[in-house]
């Protein structure tokens, strides 16, 4: 089998998604995810321009050497243009590999290794009072693991909290929005907020929070310590990670479970997390982490160090990214827990998914491939609309971390 | 001051640049270069859709700031595509800033720290007899220091060594060249090369050698320590670097000066060799460094650990670029040495450098700003032209760094 | 530009201060603050003798070659007296650069990274009663971040707490007062103390508190963690930091902000410190830490750490040492907090500074240069007295830190 | 007893020295050496201002306690001219001591330790030839241990060599000569230096050679792996060790024993360096290391981990230093070696040393105190001149290290 032809799609059904299908001689065809928020149009045209003409008259069964040779042929190696191109590439000659045996991509990984997958969501308020409403509609609803962020007294925005039914960062416009930013005021309530979700709805609920890298290591290491006896699920991207030391003194200071990566690119990204033991969790997620076929070898090093993988999957990645998470979490053994935010109606006009998704849980379906359908037709109703992650600021103007 | 607007322009008068000119309400502007060799036009949509918008109306004095908030605001950090684009920008910040004040840059960051710039170039060839002509014909032209590549026995094509004038890499076509690798070959061949280098010219001439990424670590050992007593000025990507731990072992095994760091983007990249001290030369380079304003604290970095800085300066990237690289050598004081391979000739019509560059030594120039001029009507007389980098093969296909 | 003189001025309106002005060939001429607190006299006989020579002739331009000439010429570096005058004459060449430029020095460096600058003042009484009072009456006046120290019951004098209305530890005289400590009792009543400020003045308060080296690295510790649930902004020189390890202990126990530095020289003398991140603000500040140019340096490895800078900036430096901080903190990202105790009123006979400093803030100036003047003639009449810092001995009349 | 009075002497009989006598109310008086070379005026000033105030009224029998005040007191510890000042306080309340009991000052530290102390004294030359010429006339004057330097083939001047019968680099001016510095030649001509040697005079002779923190680590390990063969005395001052860390390197690499410390002001600059078993022999001397108080914790510090103590004894310490040398290589367990120079005939119309020093020995006296004598009458004769030790450059004018 060869590759004949790679389509490049952008389309905007209540959010911007970069989708490729790859065409091969023999009529099959696989999707890929390519979607880099609010970068969109790099990662298309480094697409177009780049790597789709390296791919043709490939064998799409050569996952390991097209690869390799993508990775490695750039010679401007990682980063996240390059590597979510790669992303979407290799999770398309899975989804292609699968159709042609006719198995789930799961069964050409290492089959299942579990019965479904356990989901978590976000609940979201702009004060307590409509946070702890949500929680409990959402617990209603059948969730039993909660992603809780909540509007601070005295900050006008706050990442993954807004009066919306959705939260959504991005932002239509020219350039960023910005925001105001004061991690005193943070410090000081979180800990009240998950005193009150403990105190509202007891132990059992699996509770996730993101500090969305907002904090020093210090402060990190202070929130961790006080939240430590709210036997949080984990708490998430304390503070960025390009400095892996960063994690240290946050886990010399606290148990709390930690979580990171849903920027990281390559293995490298981790490497000293993991052989260091500083995270409990992986958030790399396929299309960002360059595909399914490298992140099989992440998630076999932090395997070995009893770290377990939780791919990032908000509204931001398309169905077909989600969908190659669902294979890949269905076979590796070091599962944690698959992010699912649900979607905005008018997606499911372009994209289709096999998968059974139910509140806290996906069941895996054996439709062969990726199993994931795209409606190119559907697509172009939809153009693509410039879009921006917002820019933080802390209150004196200084630049800070969004 | 404001920035008003900015241009991307992408030519190639003999090769593939990609220039960006940034305009304020003042009529001053600032020249970048934004080049990804086998990657240009990628990095141009990136900077046209995503950070063009950002900077109108900002204040091109404010380097820092703009720096932070193209750095962090993308909220996917790091990368090729995403550095480069930044770098560009930040050289032309600084462009700017020196001809607003009427100063060259190099006044603006700390003025001069030594006289000249001692340079290296490139002596290539096809085998051991052109290899030695032509690093007499170089050393006869003034040159005393010499990056010598030579064709190995048994190997149709090496990195670094063409039957052409120059060396160039980077083939125009719609998808790369593949060329063929044997480590054994060349471990075998290369202490020979260096041996009789050393036998006819003696131990004055400087001698640095590429590696280029094609060694294991333990590989990388062994011919570092056949070398070492032949004295290199430096033996450069002995191995990749993504893991910063695989030069550990080379610098545990040999006291050979290693140098690393061209495709680096980051301090992040290079954060644990430096405190470590496992490497000698950073070469790192402004445009893909993210620009002058991180490239500083790189240096000042590695200064702490008495590591120097020296500059990749390819003819992949424009002389805009070796402006920018030559004002930071001006006035650093960990400078090691600045490569220059000259630029084929049809470059001159379009670019215009001011800093005088005569065999083994560039005088920085005292024209305000970087000292370098675009001639944009020429630049169209010289239409983008697909061009890419080669992938590499062991014998048995295997892939392999190129 | 060429150096031709350089004048050292030793004034006293209200306390002593080491002033130098650089002039040039040009007319322009550059302030640098050499005050050294109780050794006066040294600094200025070394800049006089040794320092002022070697300047002659040189152009203010190269900053950085002349600070490593200074620095590395020396033979004997590091060290308090030789730094200091190493600093002055750093900050007069940015003055003279500024000035010859038109613009202010923050623009040669990197712009404006924030709006204003966030200051913290000293808040000290007698007794609990009395530094509450003063607390109240500094929050009235628009105070946000108050550094408290509290006289300790049992013992006579306590650093920063005097009983009249400005605490001055420098006291004229022919050696220095001896002071008695007693740690237990210190230890006992701090965590008092701050259960009351919290308790009268609410969590939003910023409270800030110097340990001033007084406790062992164990007794600190002790102290970190008793203080932790007060949320402190900082708490400060837990411990001498000579050996740099003593602060690992302290961070290993408690989650509390710490800051050091106030009395380092040179990026060694917190080298460890930053890298192991064992801290979370450095209050080096520009005159002892030996200029713009090293501190910049220090700013850049801090900021690889997430560690931020709070210069020290008491009444025992000059306005000229205060502004090169208002310029150095304006454009540094990893700007943490400046100290401001104010002057006595008769420095404003001899100093007069640009910058807009309100209760809890500080607005630079767009005045070229440092943005601030000194007037020679009123110095004069303000002759050297000499002073001395106390000395601390404990009740046995063991020696202490002071 | 009581001290009365403290005179500061600084006269050149030959070249500058510092001197101290303390006089106590007993008609006992002490002396000590406060040169610190091409310095001298600023350790004058800060003894005469801020030191000797101090000491007025103090009992000198209290070492420990007055060591403490003046270390402690100070508020900004460490550096060249507060501890050279301190150190000769030290040793002249040492000489009191001992006069005062009316016993060599080694009977009050621990006694005699050994028969006689080792010395290793200068051998240089501008060429080879020269500089064998010199070994083989030391070594038939008796002396076993010489530390060998030599001009090196293309360097106009190098450390250590004059074409003068002693090498002197300081020398009188308004400002430091400056010299020009390639490490390339040195790095090939050292080997052949010590290959010559050992060839002429076999392997019995101590060799001792000094870098003078010329090299890089790297570099200095490729010159110790050259040199181990010859096998040195030891290596001395391979690199600056502000940066502590860069020993580790050359430790890392080469077992030849390496020798550092003679800038060193206290136990902190070494601290790193002992513990981590980086260094063979630590040339830290009594009056730059803060006093005989502090050296022997030094001592005791690098007597655990099987360290030597090798103070440094150049001519440009006076006979005081030397003396108190003598006293604390007699008494401690872990002496290495002690350097000798000699000094100008013309030294002694002024200084008198009880002390037994012949070629390659020195035996002390038991003479009570430091065993030395100064001549005040005499120093008149020869005013202070002021000198600079010189500053060195690259041949591209790069500050380098001298």
């Amino acid at each position: 089998m060869k590759i004949i032809d790679v389509d490049v799609i952008v389309c905007s059904p209540g959010r911007n998604f970069v989708t490729i299908k790859v065409r091969t001689d023999e009529g099959i065809f696989g999707l890929g995810d390519a979607t880099l928020n609010g970068r969109e149009l790099a990662v298309a045209e480094y697409l177009r321009q780049y790597i789709i003409p390296c791919l043709i008259g490939k064998d799409p069964f050569d996952t390991e050497d097209i690869w390799q040779y993508l990775y490695r042929g750039v010679y401007w190696r990682k980063g996240p243009v390059n590597m979510t191109a790669i992303g979407a590439v290799d999770m398309a000659l899975w989804d292609i590999k699968g159709k042609a045996l006719g198995v789930p991509v799961y069964n050409l990984l290492g089959g299942r290794s579990r019965a479904y997958l356990d989901t978590y969501t976000h609940a979201q308020g702009t004060d307590l009072t409509s946070t702890l409403e949500e929680i409990g509609r959402l617990q209603d609803l059948g969730y039993s693991a909660l992603r809780v962020q909540c509007g601070v007294p005295g900050l006008d925005k706050v990442y993954g909290v807004s009066s919306h039914d959705k939260y959504e960062p991005a932002r239509e416009g020219e350039r960023p929005v910005e925001e105001v930013w004061d991690s005193h005021k943070y410090i000081q309530f979180i800990p009240k907020l998950f005193e009150a979700v403990r105190l509202e709805f007891g132990i059992e609920l699996r509770l996730l929070h993101d500090v969305h890298h907002r904090l020093t290591p210090n402060e990190a290491a202070l929130v961790g310590k006080r939240l430590e006896h709210f036997d949080l699920f984990w708490l998430e991207d304390t503070t960025p990670a390009e400095n892996q030391d960063a994690l240290r003194l946050i886990r010399n200071s606290t148990s709390v479970p930690l979580a990171i990566g849903e920027i990281f690119n390559t293995v490298y990204d981790c490497q000293s997390l993991i052989i260091n033991q500083l995270v409990d969790y992986i958030r790399m997620t396929i299309a960002h982490g360059g595909g399914i076929t490298p992140m099989m070898k992440v998630a076999s090093l932090a395997s070995l160090y009893q770290i377990k993988m939780a791919c990032h999957g908000p509204s931001d990645l398309s169905p077909i990214n989600l969908a190659a998470c669902i294979h890949f979490d269905t076979t590796i053994n070091n599962f944690g827990i698959q992010e699912y935010m649900g979607y905005p109606a008018m997606i499911s006009d372009v994209f289709q998914i096999s998968h059974n998704i139910t509140p806290g849980r996906i069941e895996p379906s054996d439709t062969p491939g990726l199993g994931v359908e795209v409606d190119l037709d559907a697509a172009r109703k939809y153009p693509y609309k410039k879009s921006f992650l917002p820019v933080n600021r802390l209150v004196d103007r200084t630049l800070h971390n969004w």
